[in-house]
């Protein structure tokens, strides 16, 4: 009877913990769909917000039926590649998964198809997105997510036996969710070329910008107060005691992760701002923004592990990271309409090595082991922890890029070939919203009628702003 | 002491449970606000948000003094029709209610109006909103919900003598709370009739596309963010271990019941997707986003009591439920902004029913009597459960369109009667932004001045803006 | 063993409460970006969202490392006008404070600055809001919140030598908030002086409207939302049970917390409703939104400590309070574009007098001493408790409105003097988008070229959309 309370209390706990960890990596759906909104022209809003919409509801379905089982079912036939039950929740509840954690995986599932197509924004087909999201959020995002963060994969940190004695240490995902996403529309972005005047005849690049700054900041403020669910929540348990310390357990990791994570995007944020202003000589609302996502993207693999300090150090890092990389991306022309290949796959990349090099060995034994005593660990480089887990983070990444790459850049390349990848000229000018949803997303009384009218009178003027919006 | 400590951790968890859940079905009302200003015409956005913004207001001061009274005010002299104590939180925290529970039941409440708003958005009076938005929400939806929620209900579930043996399961308010916004909304759009310019003169409808779907979309993703508080929420406590299983309690349902939310609503927008598709020849974003919330509204009465794969058959018949009462609608020259009525009120009827048929058995015994061994209930007519239960939700469905309809039918008639009800065509046609609320939501320089202009002057073109936003 | 589980229950639990407070407070970030960028014109909406965006980047980096060691850094040698120790966190978590609390505590400190931000809205330099800003969250808010919050601050109503025998009762800082930003806008929109055009030749106002009603919505429906962590969420801790009682404790407090909150900004936001409507003949949604607040703003100092009968007495008075104070503001020809100084100053000088006059014995034992038995403390002065606690309000009121005073007024004059305070007024009449920071918020097709035209053909409108937006 004690031991049930004692087990009810944990799991209430947990469960509280974990379910609102969980609506609030949701709300990061929210932020992406308001920050592709605001980036992308008028003309496409209506196109990548319903892409936004449809990577939940269709990857709710996928990842029930399938994507779950495939990340986490481990079985007595389990291998490290691959999960073999669990599909369509059967067998859930079980002895290690309640309901709550499927939900926090779904959460983070439906995110990764959203990065990618913030790459091939405004000027891809909708039914390729159909395609490529299902088999995406399905099949290619859980087998990495098993290989990382099941207790079986091969690349996992909790396995029994560990890739050079380490295993990879990707504790929220800069690696499985933010890398994969990034190089899924990197090949996406590649083959479809540039949106029509985005190069001119010279090659100079010439600015796109999106319609509605005010979106983008709303966006990046969600993905912010998400990404709260999205690492902290990482723990997946709170009410789990260090037995080495008095008073401390994951609810202090927990809390020192969402310090981290604040700390890394703030820094990222500012040495982008004025990274940026020495650049291009004014204060740019956006690049913060995208300094700070940039910053939260390089931390969320290593959050849990390092001090506050290392937190700035990866924070400022990532600013020169994503403010090269654009500066490589328009000397290649390539477009990416949402920086997302630079932002998610730069900075996703960096964090992986950013925690090869400054992880701390007492909190890896915390966060994977429970602190328990004794137990020894491969930690970062710059801390004295030799080269196991960098090497294993390396591994990843190289792990990460081949197989995205030998999945989704044949997918694309299939697509493309089919003519079912991109969509025509005409259709790109005019806008995708008016050549495929049937209207534009802002109206200006489209059904005013200038007899009824009473007060004053352009009739021409409400045409051509609901024509040109 | 040792009592004392388990009896405040379990009411601290509970709590946190509550209050959380309840701040998240709270963000609903800003759901609301969004969803109905991106649906309406720019020249009525500012009514629409103020009606929403009222109701949390004058909600809050009706439901603080009576509405909850009325609901949960069960005492010795306590009666099956309504409550009589707590009036003005008078005697509040008793043994069974605590201030937690009143804001929780306070955030159902401001969502009934915002439910009805939408049905009779773009001409109705502002000064007619305030009196039915009072009575609505402190009188004629806190009834039903103390038949349905109090123990002392006579459609309760929970009570000493049930109907039917069974009382009706509504377990977050498909019934209680979105049928009795959508019939009071009903009646409210037939009295009034179409918006000028709906149906031509043949009766052919013309549409009338709502001005920003960005906010459509915005306001989707905030509900279904809420109704993670709604559904889950609806236990109103988690620390409550299952007696006949191993590691299992309400957590173990909380959890299920947001992934049958998540399904049922993703499932419903996906059908929406392609029916849509297949009914207009497009992919439309506010198509799916008005499935995902259909798919939420049915699931709401049975999400607790239902296995997942339910809730996705739920979903699917949603979505058909939804296309096939627009269709309905425009025969009949009915015009709602907001589809309120179809969605809130078909999927809302589909959702009671639909648990009379997929309750199961284990699951209503756990959320009703924290399953409690040997308990026998009826449960779902398809799973073998019998037709108490299927009969007992017919009930509750005819109780409520019947209350609803005999004290708000007749408050619409009369306010209509008294010509306090519509707008004049005048008003209708200029706005009620610029008729009633002083100006319009929108205003793009309205206090430049050419002469001060140093940039680009186009003088005439900031008048009409402003005159058109 | 036990005791260790006891303790690491306590935590998590403390730790979920408070931690998803704190995410909850960061909303009300983003709920100030959009309610400031709504209410200022289009030509400003980048400039205000990015001092909002930049608030808490660089707030994050100056509390981190100094302002939370000022605020609550109490150490063998602490004083009670400045916190001495934990430095960039150094010895956190210690054995008072845990990370949650510095993360609590930070999102707390980045929104005073947005508060100020406000008043000196669309006329001043960015480099001039960098300067403030930085100094306002590192140093001139955390002293104050060591004064009234930290346990050796000299107002501190939980020290050892109590002001009066009370200290100042300023539960979640109407005062150490709301009304240091205030303050600290009023220096700064006086010694700037009123937008261009604000006032005429003869003094007379002219309305400034701003540019998106939607996002003044919005705005205050996150705030709303994110005050359910302000104030509920200053208790710090949950899990505190009550001796004089069966059943109650901080629970209970923290649940009738949220209530008072809802009911004053309520109450407020229907007086402001109709009392507005009788001085300018219509409905008005902005005075609505501006209403609520200025209720939350007013209850943040007592809301844990008052009935909710008076939380409505708290509301009504501050509606009256905003209104007065904004007839005075255009009397004096005081421009404030969000009336910040009017709202968080005014309504927060009134929540400081409101405690002393309201506020109950029992619930200041229980916030401040958990409930002991047999304490004695000053109680509210029209509840019979004396005139002591009236008068530690009001040295904190005199005293906040002082120290801000003889800190910020010097900076705004000294950069004034600098002229690095106000832009000229051509970049003023331009917008501080297009002059500070390389475009506007919102374009319509910039990159459209009428060659590629496919579909209707008014390029001439894109442009002076282009250039007016």
């Amino acid at each position: 009877m004690d031991d049930l309370w004692v087990a009810s209390v944990t799991d209430s706990i947990n469960t509280i913990y974990l379910l609102f960890s969980a609506y609030l990596v949701f709300v990061m759906q929210l932020g992406f769909a308001m920050l592709c909104a605001g980036s992308v022209r008028a003309k496409n809003a209506m196109n990548i917000m319903l892409t936004n919409v449809v990577d939940a509801a269709v990857g709710s379905l996928s990842y029930y039926l399938f994507g779950f089982a495939f990340a986490f079912g481990d079985g007595s036939n389990s291998n490290p590649f691959i999960g073999v039950r669990f599909f369509a929740l059967k067998d859930i509840p079980s002895s290690t998964y309640d309901y709550n954690f499927f939900l926090y995986q779904w959460a983070f599932a439906i995110a990764v198809a959203g990065i990618t197509s913030g790459s091939i924004a405004e000027r891809t087909q909708f039914s390729a997105y159909l395609i490529f999201s299902f088999f995406l959020t399905g099949f290619v995002y859980p087998i990495v997510a098993h290989w990382v963060w099941s207790s079986s994969g091969w690349l996992s940190p909790s396995s029994s036996s560990l890739l050079f004695g380490s295993g990879a240490i990707d504790f929220a995902g800069s690696g499985v969710v933010h890398l994969v996403g990034a190089i899924a529309g990197l090949w996406g972005a590649a083959i479809e070329g540039p949106r029509v005047g985005r190069f001119d005849a010279f090659g100079k690049p010439v600015p796109i910008k999106g319609h509605n700054a005010t979106l983008v900041v709303l966006g990046t403020f969600l993905l912010w107060f998400g990404w709260f669910g999205f690492n902290p929540g990482s723990f997946t348990t709170i009410l789990v005691a260090y037995p080495d310390t008095t008073d401390q357990g994951h609810w202090t990791s927990v809390g020192r992760t969402a310090v981290t994570t604040t700390l890394a995007g703030s820094t990222a944020g500012i040495v982008t701002l004025f990274g940026r202003r020495l650049l291009i000589g004014h204060w740019d609302a956006l690049d913060v923004c995208n300094g700070v996502l940039g910053g939260f993207v390089a931390i969320t693999s290593g959050c849990a592990v390092v001090e506050p300090w290392a937190a700035v150090v990866c924070g400022f890092v990532a600013a020169w990271v994503l403010i090269g990389l654009n500066i490589v991306a328009l000397k290649l022309q390539y477009d990416d309409p949402l920086e997302a290949a630079q932002l998610h796959g730069g900075c996703g990349a960096w964090g992986l090595i950013f925690t090869g090099l400054f992880a701390k060995e007492e909190f890896i034994v915390e966060a994977y082991d429970s602190g328990v005593r004794g137990i020894v660990r491969p930690y970062g480089l710059f801390l004295g922890g030799g080269w196991s887990l960098l090497g294993a983070q390396v591994v990843e990444l190289l792990a990460v890029v081949g197989w995205v790459s030998v999945t989704m850049g044949p997918l694309f390349y299939a697509l493309d070939k089919l003519r079912l990848l991109r969509i025509s000229v005409d259709e790109e000018v005019a806008g995708l919203d008016i050549s495929s949803h049937g209207g534009y997303a802002y109206n200006a009384h489209p059904d005013y009628s200038p007899r009824e009218e009473t007060g004053p009178r352009f009739y021409s003027d409400y045409v051509r702003l609901q024509d040109n919006s």
